[in-house]
């Protein structure tokens, strides 16, 4: 998304058991418009998965992981960087969603089950999608469509091996 | 939701290896204003997961399982029911979401991996959350934020145990 800089920071990830939402929250990152994800645990599992579709699929969505979280969100506000936290607790999404547009740099911690009672503080803005429980996939997927206007669904993959060619029925895609 | 009704039906669930997934989309379609979610498997513990969420954060939101999804969806169409199928090769969700929105009553097929071609041919519309591989779960939330456009954050979920009370930093629950 040309002036804006969204990365995910997912934290609270272990190996043995969430590997698949981490993986759908990587992917979703990535197709919704965020440039990359640091994963705050070793998981190269995790990091290949989401390489893989990337290579195959285009753009240049990075994945890194083993990143300690507590520098991640120390550097990224040295660089100017906004740091949202999504969490039910938060406030709800569509009374500041306009504000944090105001910002062009975000970073966007997406935790698992339990979260740092310190996550709070360091955030910027705690927001919550909606104040019901439902996923860390789903809260992320509302916060980049309303963070990137729903232009994201335009988005284009440059270097992609393949592409979907939308249909009313049936599957169609084209292999570059 | 008042004027619409919106249901999910959950095909290809697999108990050894998609019940979290399978939560978080029946979870989702709670928070965001659907009224239940049929479950194409047998599998209560699916079920016991949601209802226990229900129970405790309120609303009447139901789950079945063990649904057989042809004659689900062939009894919605009787009654007048509007069939969504939610798939990466369909038609871009902002191209169709006007068109979707005229329909009440929107029975919302969200597959696993592998969907029954049938599937394709018996929806009325086959929509596409982006182009891109990503999440069911994440798909599911935003046709259903656009659907709701919106609305479906100010959602009262009545007879709730626990209410989130919206904060700028920490948790603030109330018990009921």
């Amino acid at each position: 998304m040309p002036g804006n800089e969204v990365v995910i920071l997912r934290i609270g990830h272990r190996p043995e058991r969430d590997q698949r939402v981490t993986t759908h929250v990587g992917l979703t990152a990535r197709a919704l418009g965020a440039q990359g994800m640091f994963l705050a645990t070793p998981d190269k599992g995790v990091v290949q998965s989401i390489r893989d579709v990337a290579d195959r699929w285009g753009g240049d969505f990075f994945c890194l992981d083993n990143v300690k979280w507590r520098s991640c969100i120390r550097d990224w506000k040295a660089q100017g960087g906004t740091v949202v936290h999504l969490t039910m607790y938060g406030l709800n999404l569509p009374d500041v969603i306009d504000d944090v547009k105001a910002h062009g740099k975000i970073l966007v911690i997406v935790g698992a089950e339990k979260v740092p009672g310190e996550i709070y503080g360091l955030a910027d803005y705690n927001i919550a999608v909606t104040a019901q429980p439902h996923s860390e996939i789903s809260s992320l997927a509302l916060f980049l469509d309303h963070f990137f206007s729903g232009q994201e669904f335009r988005n284009e993959f440059p270097g992609a091996h393949i592409r979907i060619i939308h249909s009313r029925a049936g599957k169609r895609t084209e292999e570059m």
